[in-house]
């Protein structure tokens, strides 16, 4: 194994699905609802499918869905993107993370990062010979502390990795906080690359900012989402990132060479998507919203009692509330003894400390399967 | 941009791909079918996606087609494989590419390599930091200089990276030079990594023989290949390297990272092609070798004499025969002069002589459309 992978363990999404799989346990665990989005949609890719839209996409993505995310980004949000220059399409978020960050940092060279982080910017940051500086997010409300955040840039900081709404906390970070980003960023003329691929999973009055429209932010700022979280397809894959023609050439300089293109027939049904159904995320958060009130209440029930989330697929506990003192080992026990697999934060932090006792619960599965993992959680005490 | 890319050119397909979509030329240049692939497949993946294959397939890809693929493996090569050891699913064979080369090269590592060689491959290693030692197949026969592929050997020397059949030259590797590759690797206890994508697709008596069927070889060999060249699905992207446990864990160590998964609702259907389209490949490479002599008739007359293709897509001529010194500049005219696009090998040579007059054609396409292509070659004589 080359040694840029050496020191990365594997994902633990795979790892937990992997034993969700083998011991018949429920499934909170990994982020991917059980229920699939709008017919529509579906029928949109089939109709792509038979019409022969099944050979090679352009680098860049379908001029149809790379005109679709111009439209959603000024609907939304009255940002105005050229389609041909400031938009790239990748396979899923994922793939927008490791080519932005293959794109834009050298060996050497810091990010700063919100932590908990998810495992793939670690994984990413690493492969490029990059290091991490995490900013912590804190239990009990995990708000960015913008002090420890100024204190973690350096000369040597490339670039801000920011997650908003944030995996796994739930956190959606207000206006004032991203003004705080912002300032810093501008005066230290930093680029931000922002993963809001939660940006429409919001609830109860909270509001996701873009980053990207605080002033003096735009031409520094690197988008990166997804239809799989925002449009419930999370196995289609198909992810953008937008920003100024300089960022987003530079997630292209490195996304040709890992997948070149990908999923030609289902960019044209998420083109249908973003222009069609517009108004099914906004139900979906609607529907999560209810679904978290759901499992936060079974896990009380359970002696677990969790943060509110304001945003995400996820809520999480502190399992010392049950006598445990470690997530990880609380994790690999649960399907064994619950029935239910979960997520450690542990992977997510260079602070053992701050994480070891947090554990994250999916609520983007159906009623049904929330009220059964809690009730054997509540069995299981 | 990184330092990593700075080096790169954007790769050649998808320059000169905007390039005949701009000025409305027939693209004989970037190798993809304009008829897709078998109804029954399509069928399948429509299938998939109206029954729920539309969340997030697990890492090393679904179960069935992972068993597909073994079954595929053992029936055409007789190779036994452990469908959830020795398989991973990845985004194309470019991924499987990426994958292999970050999992396996460390900065400073020497990579033999065919050359003329596929531009990502020469990406890869840069971004890597790998040293490339190009071993090159020469006009008129392209055959392997196994003096040349000795000499190319170092103590420094990570793997070899193999490619046959070979694009852009058409080259079939035969048994005897497969031999001397495999004595080679053993002898210098190297690994192969082999980017068998056009396996199938081999024309009049060659045969594509696989590197890990030679002796000793298996444990030392990874191989790639995909559904898009034999099922004429390039834009679905599902793609698999295969080979030892440990070498197929350094793919799924890095390309966890770098899509993490995808095309959920494609890959049952790859399954179904595998299992119950078997015969498809085989006819499809008769059709191809029509189209090759439709091509090379064509070209013929327009004063292009072009090597013998064993097999891929692609036929490739000498452009000093119409005057023309520079393969590039050629191509970049081609489009205005005649309305054509082709592919100039420069791109793919250390050695700029080796290269310099050499133009690759595409007979993937229908024969009207080739018969169209080579008429406007002769008739811009
Ligand atoms: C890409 S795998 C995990 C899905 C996800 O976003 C999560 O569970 O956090
Ligand atoms: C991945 S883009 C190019 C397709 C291809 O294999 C070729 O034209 O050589």
């Amino acid at each position: 194994l080359a040694r840029r992978l050496a020191q990365v363990p594997p994902t633990i999404f795979s790892e937990m699905s992997a034993l969700a799989v083998r011991t018949g346990a429920i499934n909170l665990g990994q982020g991917f609802p059980d229920a699939d989005g709008p017919p529509s949609v579906i029928a949109s890719a089939v109709a792509a499918l038979e019409h022969g839209a099944n050979q090679y996409a352009p680098g860049l993505g379908v001029p149809a869905l790379r005109q679709a995310i111009a439209r959603h980004q000024q609907r939304h949000y009255g940002i105005e993107l050229d389609p041909d220059r400031e938009v790239v399409v990748t396979t899923g978020c994922t793939e927008g993370i490791a080519a932005a960050l293959l794109g834009l940092v050298d060996p050497g060279d810091e990010v700063v990062v919100l932590e908990p982080y998810y495992d793939s910017y670690l994984a990413m940051i690493e492969m490029c010979g990059g290091v991490r500086r995490p900013v912590t997010l804190r239990a009990p409300d995990f708000r960015l502390d913008v002090d420890a955040l100024r204190a973690a840039v350096s000369p040597k900081t490339r670039l801000i990795l920011l997650n908003t709404p944030h995996n796994p906390t739930g956190t959606v970070l207000t206006r004032d906080e991203l003004q705080a980003v912002a300032d810093l960023a501008v005066e230290r003329d930093l680029v931000v690359v922002t993963d809001e691929v939660y940006e429409h999973l919001v609830f109860d009055d909270h509001v996701h900012v873009p980053l990207a429209t605080l002033p003096g932010m735009w031409e520094r700022t690197l988008t990166l989402s997804s239809a799989g979280k925002s449009y419930s397809f999370t196995g289609w894959k198909v992810g953008w990132a937008t920003g100024p023609h300089a960022l987003v050439s530079a997630v292209l300089a490195a996304k040709q060479w890992l997948t070149f293109t990908s999923g030609s027939p289902l960019q044209p049904a998420v083109a249908h998507a973003l222009d069609h159904e517009p108004d099914f995320p906004r139900e979906l958060a609607r529907s999560l919203q209810s679904r978290r009130d759901l499992l936060v209440a079974g896990l009380a029930t359970a002696g677990l009692t969790a943060w509110a989330s304001e945003g995400t697929y996820f809520a999480s506990t502190d399992i010392s509330h049950l006598g445990w003192d470690d997530g990880m080992s609380f994790c690999l026990a649960l399907p064994e003894v619950a029935g239910v697999v979960a997520i450690p934060h542990q992977p997510f932090y260079d602070d053992e400390d701050a994480g070891r006792h947090l554990v994250r619960w999916a609520f983007c599965k159906e009623p049904e399967v929330i009220a059964a993992g809690v009730e054997r959680l509540a069995a299981a005490d």
